[in-house]
């Protein structure tokens, strides 16, 4: 019997499982992936301070193996039954049966799938790529140019795209999307200074430490043009470009424009796997399939199902900064439930 | 020599001192107001949930009492200085030198000081009140009137006072005043159905869990209309009403509007004592005098000086559900500086 089950090995379960740690608890990790580290192992930098997300990865990876925590990637997590004692069996994509005291959902987030908004021509025009495939761009490439080689003379960058919009079904608003278009529009402009950047936005959402500063940066010193309005329409023309119908909502007139890239910023969305989980063991999750915390101030970590804990993005997007935080502050909630007497 | 003592009894420093107490680690407390709670004393409601501020005051007001916490109220710290030991002494408006290993700056927030925007009227019009003084209305007053007696026609809130704004020199972003204003005008046409509410806002900042979702029903189930304009001026007419001018940047043309009161969406400052604190040990705080932590995604609890570590809106505006979190991890943090083998 395993004191506690972390299904995700992203950084919101790599966090638990360490806090766990220092709390004199063992945990173990079922990681549905090969490898540990989840959505940043396949991010550029981070923000405010354009850290190599990296390097968080790496500082997670050695925390994990000096403290000797058990992890299993490859593994998916099927289905969860309750005991009569309290006690939980995983049920995974393995053979073996895992038995725990507690379990923490860890399950991150997906990234909205940009095929759904047809309008925007995504996996229909090689050059209309997502904010998360720039990002492998960022990391992976030594020269940057639109997938189908063009030289980028124009970029567009559409913000909100899968969030706050009835029509996929996504209220929410996914809270990142502005802040990493606007670090991606200032990347683009610091890589080839010749190019005009412009991003199409609702609200801009920079509400996080250094992001209204940054947004400032992207206008004043990189030269990065914001205009209000939805964008309705993408098409390619003869010559290869991308043709934007769009609105500019403060001029109060329509806009076309032709570029040679287009960046969709797409949300995040919960993972499929939250209701199944939710379902298999009793869990309140919302209409966006998001976990439900017991209370969103003063435990969040905490979900309807006694024994049940929930860290990171599987309540709602979150920042990195936000994620680690709720991690840590979860971990104590499994702590104090599993040793109570001792707390006191 | 006490271990740890907290600089502010506001949320953030009795969370860091309850985790601290979970971890076995006593902590002293030292509160420049009569009573603890900080400004959520003043506040009556919560967002997203509308959970009654006080509730959440209570229970950290038990919490403290449960763990025998001692609490300095009235006590103002006046300086910080560093032993050549490595511990501090915190001098305060009381006769007693306090000596601490280590010190939890958790000095919270000031509220931006609305006669700075002269050209709103606030202390000027009576009918001018800020988003503070409102919620202090809905916790204490059974109706809702203006100031001056007026029945409220028409309400008008203006977002963000003192925050993106050059000219009061904070380039930030407040973070809270808009699901503030868009929470209190909700609660305006709850209680009073007739009275028309106009929010002037840049761009809405709707991000955290729940609060797009609270936008969308103030307009769609509640009515609340959004003007996106900055005011410009507000004047007080012969008959007691408020006339603002404004532009309404989406239909790009000027805005005339006469309202019965004004509601000023103040912004988050850094406390006075910040700078002072910063300067007396030597930590590292930015140009609007929030501190500034070694690494925001990693070590957000930990300043620049060994032994000094940072909770709660010392860093940044931060909701309550950000700071309860970052808390926590402070209190990790203090733990495993005071503690490292036993963590290992």
């Amino acid at each position: 019997m395993i004191d506690v089950i972390i299904i995700g090995g992203g950084i919101a379960g790599l966090e638990t499982a360490c806090t766990l740690h220092t709390q004199g608890i063992e945990s173990l990790i079922l990681e549905k992936e090969k490898e540990i580290g989840g959505k940043l192992t396949q991010w550029d930098s981070l923000f405010p301070s354009n850290r190599n997300a990296k390097e968080l990865v790496e500082t997670y990876k050695d925390e994990i193996q000096k403290h000797t925590i058990t992890v299993y990637v490859n593994t998916k997590v099927i289905a969860i039954k309750k005991q009569n004692d309290g006690t939980f069996e995983i049920f995974t994509s393995r053979e073996i049966v895992f038995k725990a005291k507690t379990i923490v959902i860890a399950s991150g987030y997906s990234i909205f799938n940009a095929e759904r908004k047809e309008e925007y021509g995504y996996a229909i025009y090689p050059n209309v790529i997502t904010s998360a495939d720039l990002e492998h761009m960022f990391a992976t490439k030594k020269e940057l140019k639109a997938p189908s080689g063009r030289t980028l003379e124009r970029v567009a960058f559409i913000h909100c795209v899968g969030s706050r919009d009835e029509k996929v079904g996504n209220h929410y608003c996914s809270r990142l999307c502005c802040v990493t278009g606007v670090k991606q529009a200032i990347k683009i402009r610091q890589m080839l200074p010749e190019t005009h950047v412009f991003n199409f936005y609702m609200d801009l959402r920079m509400y996080g430490l250094g992001f209204e500063e940054m947004y400032r940066e992207a206008q004043e010193k990189h030269g990065v043009q914001f205009i209000r309005g939805r964008v309705s329409e993408i098409a390619q023309t003869n010559e290869g470009r991308l043709q934007l119908k769009a609105e500019d909502t403060l001029a109060a007139r329509p806009v076309r424009m032709q570029v040679d890239m287009v960046v969709l910023l797409v949300g995040m969305e919960a993972p499929e796997c939250n209701s199944i989980l939710g379902k298999s063991c009793n869990i309140q999750y919302n209409a966006a399939q998001f976990i439900v915390p017991q209370d969103i101030h003063y435990s969040s970590g905490i979900t309807s199902a006694e024994g049940v804990f929930v860290s990171g993005t599987s309540i709602a997007p979150l920042s990195v900064f936000d994620t680690i935080n709720h991690a840590r502050s979860t971990a104590l909630a499994v702590s104090n439930f599993l040793m109570p007497i001792q707390n006191e």
